[in-house]
């Protein structure tokens, strides 16, 4: 991370060059300051691919009209505790803490609570509204879809999107967020690899000749990547795509892949209020004995440590918070410019 | 399938000899015929790991005392759109029926309800509960945990359970379901392949010296299964695990693993009503188009056919229903005789 390509930079300079941007561009100023806040938590964080570094890529969408800066997101129809929004093509961040808030609404009403948001943007990091939802003391369970970017199983063109499944719980005064997209890596993390000429761990998806590989050169240049467990992580994507659209009325995979743009996603939200549950005061203890159970596994070798999703961020955040964002000076310079 | 050691017993007849014996082991006549139902129909669909083959487990069960034959699952707790339920140590199969149409009761209630189960017995397949709702309408969530017999990621001893989870949405008069544990291959799968001496088409688990490999005796030697999609799978496992225990109130994985066999698991049946949602009209032909942008797929080969999960299983159920189902003599010969 560290060398001369890298410089540090405060959260709260980064928060403060969002938000003079967003601004820039038209951003309500409450808006724009929760729209900072969100790419500058990401990166506090360590998702860089979501935060700083997609920044350059979100001003992009802003300037060629695919998001609507500050478009509200609209109920369209209401079945008690479900509800389905219209995002109206807004900031993807904003619409989903909008979705997120309102669903922990619904979940404190009725136990349980869902929101279907159509028409809406990208939403950076999923383990956002996980986290969001969790520490306020709710379970959180949700996905988007995204453009077609893998796949199906026994195929060669990308007909499935990697729609990342999102699911929290409070624990403690922080949150285990699982954040996981059904591609076995990221493209970001397949062209970082490319980049320092070092191969993946585990196969990653397929070179042209249709062989399994763990060089992320020749993936990138099939455009095939491996879905998580094979035919499973497959099936799983079609259905989070199946009912992200249903539940939503909004676009599929497929429709949103007819443009070469992914624009107009959908998503699902679904919350539970645990303190509406009849063993609530039990359950910090159960989740507790449940992880030290599990860290308590005997590990394959000394170096290993056994961790529970989002325990590695609880460590980046503070480092980060502590010494700075590593940033890459030319997306910096980047950023400054805008 | 087709040997000397098979044999093809018609539908109706192995649902008769199950009731038979679930009434000799003092069912009450309308479980017992529902009970044999279910373990039928897995059958008829082809998994015969949790239909015919299970059966004789399941009778051993009975016998030992874990499972308690008329026991009725209660209402513990209510919180609107969201129930609690106490399994009592009934019949898996009945429980979960009843979990599934109490479920879809809420849902028509408020679009969206959730039925977590606590103290119940292993459900079989799950897929028959996400058949269940999808059928009469529903979309289904669902998931069960189980007793540990998969390592957490980095580490060599069993603290997470395969936990399947089930997700199923209507098609036509039909349904799509997925059904999928979190282990990349069962155990029954790698005692299958083990005993016809071939190997797994992709690494299944560890050997003893901690490499991953397709042989299954080695994996069923060191009992290391691979999660799908490595630390994806195991932290999806994790979280399932938790909110299993959490949401039903029961016992998580480090608890069921406690006792060597697998009785008092926990379970989550959440159900949305397609019925309640704004663009009910138009959701068939959403899946629809969905599927049929799927299946246009370019397949690796002429050879290979792009299925959605649960596709197959027409085919099999059609077949079955046709030439009866084939079974191992033995087995049938152990059934014969209880």
């Amino acid at each position: 991370m560290e060398d001369s390509y890298t410089i540090r930079i405060p959260a709260i300079q980064m928060e403060a060059e969002f938000t003079r941007i967003l601004l820039k561009h038209s951003f309500r100023e409450d808006k724009a300051r929760l729209c900072a806040s969100v790419f500058t938590s990401n990166s506090v964080d360590g998702v860089l691919s979501h935060g700083v570094n997609r920044f350059p890529r979100f001003v992009k969408y802003i300037k060629n009209g695919f998001i609507d800066v500050n478009a509200e997101p609209e109920l369209i129809h209401s079945a008690g505790a479900v509800e389905q929004w219209n995002g109206k093509l807004g900031p993807g961040p904003l619409n989903a803490i909008k979705c997120t808030n309102r669903v922990m609404e619904l979940a404190s009403n009725s136990g349980i609570g869902c929101v279907a948001l159509s028409n809406t943007n990208h939403w950076m990091r999923g383990g956002t509204y996980g986290w969001q939802a969790a520490k306020a003391g709710y379970v959180f369970i949700g996905w988007t879809n995204t453009i077609g970017n893998m796949p199906a199983w026994g195929a060669i063109d990308n007909k499935l999107g990697n729609n990342p499944l999102v699911v929290a719980v409070p624990y403690g005064n922080e949150a285990i967020v699982l954040d996981m997209a059904m591609s076995q890596y990221s493209y970001g993390q397949m062209e970082k690899k490319k980049l320092e000429h070092s191969m993946l761990d585990f196969p990653g998806g397929y070179n042209m000749a249709g062989e399994l590989t763990c060089d992320p050169a020749e993936i990138l240049d099939s455009m095939r990547a491996l879905p998580v467990g094979y035919w499973k992580g497959a099936g799983l994507s079609l259905l989070l795509d199946i009912l992200s659209a249903i539940l939503s009325g909004g676009l599929s995979t497929s429709q949103i892949s007819k443009t070469q743009e992914e624009v107009g996603v959908s998503q699902v939200f679904i919350a539970f209020d645990t303190r509406k549950l009849g063993n609530f005061p039990a359950i910090q203890n159960t989740i507790s004995d449940i992880i030290a159970d599990y860290k308590n596994s005997v590990p394959v070798n000394e170096q290993t440590t056994i961790r529970y999703p989002g325990e590695r961020i609880l460590q980046i955040r503070a480092a980060h918070l502590q010494d700075g964002i590593p940033v890459n000076k030319e997306v910096w310079n980047e950023i400054l410019s805008f």
